[in-house]
């Protein structure tokens, strides 16, 4: 998801939200559409006489069998492993719901898989989880890869995501991707190198504040970073990181080391005096006050949902562009416009990993599909624009043969 | 799947099959029915505006995700979980190959995931696990049980795969069912209750000789036990088990326990003599000398695949009703006229376990099916006959109710 609390509380359990739910009503539209779920799985192979048991099933499919026990990689080309993706979750950090467990995770996990479809044509399985162990997760997912080309992580708390992503590349050779941390990352950079190309300005001009510390501000800062931003600070619930500040968790600590290279301290509100771009990740309120400091030509993307960190209408007062990750404003930074072209790219070429290349590349590719029609309201494209997909799945693909993790 | 070797060996590796595989030919059916898999996923929810995309994810998905999290059983309502089973192996007991490895059992496994949906509606992810250690894989199945109605075990060697069932069982609330051990007794008991039928006795009137003591020969004789046969003796590589015969591993001991009330010793051939029932699950060959001396109007299901434990052509000289496993023989002994309907009739009643008297059930349901039909060439129904998994799933759903399993 785009916008996740900071730091969702762990340790909650489901019971937690016995009082709170609401109640399942077919008057709400969004139960009757989820009833009985919103994916399936068919056989695609005939089976309807003995003959189509007798290839589909045995005798017939020993032989295929065989064929992959000699070479493994050849179930690339004789099952539907190639083209698809788990989609892993622990319930942790689900939208901005927090950690409300395995079972209540899946329909998000399930509605991911139906967007990997229809946007990519990946067939994606939802696996939640029963445990939240690092290690545990990173062993279960492990032992499963063999029925798998890639691995999308999702909804997993920070800074857990972090390890399990890194832990489980390096067991696998397979993709393995946290979609909170790089679709978001990815989709944020697009919308800014177009704001920065609309605005006369390269993203090297500009001074970045992000409020959120958490999954997704940390892969926005580093991407930024790699993409070549001017400066960028990032802040959490108790002001701006920097090299030596107090009490830093060890992800937080490597993030203050890389960025703030103009030593901020103070709040976020402070650090957003004279500043470029505010990158909202985090649902915490900003004031207004603090908006009408930013710099002149100011970028804000302020992307919680369902609640923006600075209302559009107060952003569109002080700044000349305005994003958000809501679908009823102009310029929705969503990651569906990245995961289902990375993935569609990354399996394409049989990738091994998604590098910061491949990522670099589809935000690129995603950046330019509108290139010849960029306006303050149009600086990303629509979900709906069906050239997005083909051009980030061309981009990331070239930069995994590019890179020299394409096994084909 | 129906007949396995007795005991595959443990330990071969993927790569003892470099030398002996098949490449793969388009030439031959199999590779190009088998080219990119046999299954895919599909969304069923329309994804085409961003109405659409309000109510099946982002910000409708939250109200039901909130709903789960307050009553986790809502997830049967509002996923797909609740008709959805996986296929999971760790690939060392596939077809008649053995120990061939996780990827290069994915075909059999999509094969299977094909047929739970033609034959019985079900969704079935395959997985095939990167793990052989019993603790191991329980862990990662029970750690997925969150997004599946149901565990269908498959192709896992003995005797591993009997503490896997169990212990497994014993951690998830869903149905643990190795199709390999109870879906060939099912279909055996159905065939075998028909034969007896027909040729005017019960199964009390019968004393049986099973070929093999691995899953499948060991189910098939606890089955038999349960449905009340006269006697069975189950026979190994080293001849028939009786208390106190040396070196049996735990899993026989416990066989030899239950079973040979009559107390033989020696070979199978030597039981053979006066038996009344011969069941093949071993692959190996029996001589002819030795079916010519079983009792009249003998019964021999030779269910070895692809070479029979006895040449029809043979049986036939001495018996008077043959069942194989071949599709190309009448009475063919085969899983899917069990597994779609066990799991379609679990599913529908949301079953926690999958219990003696739903297999039972399961198993007369399947006889009954052809109950006015019966005849020395159709003691079993077709595959391709569509009145069996609504019987079968009723049968199932019914003795889960009345078994107190069912949670609808």
């Amino acid at each position: 998801m785009t916008a996740t609390t900071d730091q969702p509380t762990l340790g909650s359990t489901t019971s937690d939200f016995a009082g709170l739910s609401p109640r399942p009503s077919d008057d709400d539209p969004a139960f009757a559409l989820h009833r009985g779920g919103k994916i399936n799985i068919n056989a695609t192979a005939p089976l309807n006489s003995r003959e189509d048991l007798s290839l589909a099933y045995t005798p017939g499919v020993a032989r295929v069998c065989t064929a992959i026990a000699g070479t493994p990689a050849l179930a690339d080309d004789y099952t539907w492993r190639s083209n698809t993706v788990a989609v892993v979750t622990d319930g942790t950090a689900v939208l901005g719901l927090g950690d409300i467990g395995p079972a209540a995770s899946l329909p998000v996990m399930e509605g991911k898989a139906a967007l990997f479809k229809r946007f990519g044509g990946v067939d994606a399985v939802p696996l939640a989880l029963a445990c939240t162990d690092v290690e545990e997760i990173v062993d279960t997912v492990a032992r499963l890869a063999p029925s798998f080309g890639g691995i999308n992580l999702e909804d997993i708390s920070a800074p857990r995501c972090f390890a399990i992503e890194r832990l489980l590349q390096d067991r696998v050779d397979i993709p393995v991707f946290h979609d909170d941390q790089h679709g978001t990352a990815i989709v944020a950079l697009a919308a800014l190198e177009n704001a920065a190309k609309l605005t006369g300005r390269t993203l090297g001009d500009l001074r970045a504040v992000v409020s959120g510390a958490g999954a997704a501000g940390a892969a926005v800062a580093r991407i930024l970073l790699a993409a070549g931003i001017g400066d960028i600070a990032v802040g959490d619930s108790r002001g701006i990181l920097y090299a030596g500040r107090d009490n830093l968790t060890p992800s937080k600590a490597a993030l203050a080391a890389e960025t703030n290279r103009a030593g901020l301290a103070g709040s976020i509100t402070d650090a957003l005096a004279g500043a470029d771009v505010f990158l909202g990740l985090s649902a915490g309120q900003v004031p207004e006050e603090a908006v009408a400091t930013m710099a002149p030509e100011a970028i804000i993307f302020a992307m919680a949902n369902p609640d923006p960190e600075i209302d559009p209408a107060v952003a569109h007062k002080y700044a000349r562009i305005v994003a958000t990750g809501r679908s009823d404003y102009p310029n929705q930074i969503n990651n569906v416009l990245a995961f289902p072209g990375i993935f569609r790219g990354a399996l394409d070429v049989r990738a091994s990993r998604v590098t910061e290349g491949m990522k670099l590349a589809a935000a690129r590719a995603l950046a330019a599909v509108i290139a010849d029609e960029l306006a303050e309201d149009l600086i990303i494209p629509s979900v709906f624009d069906d050239r997005v997909a083909p051009a980030v799945a061309a981009a990331t693909a070239a930069a995994a043969r590019a890179d020299g993790v394409a096994r084909r």
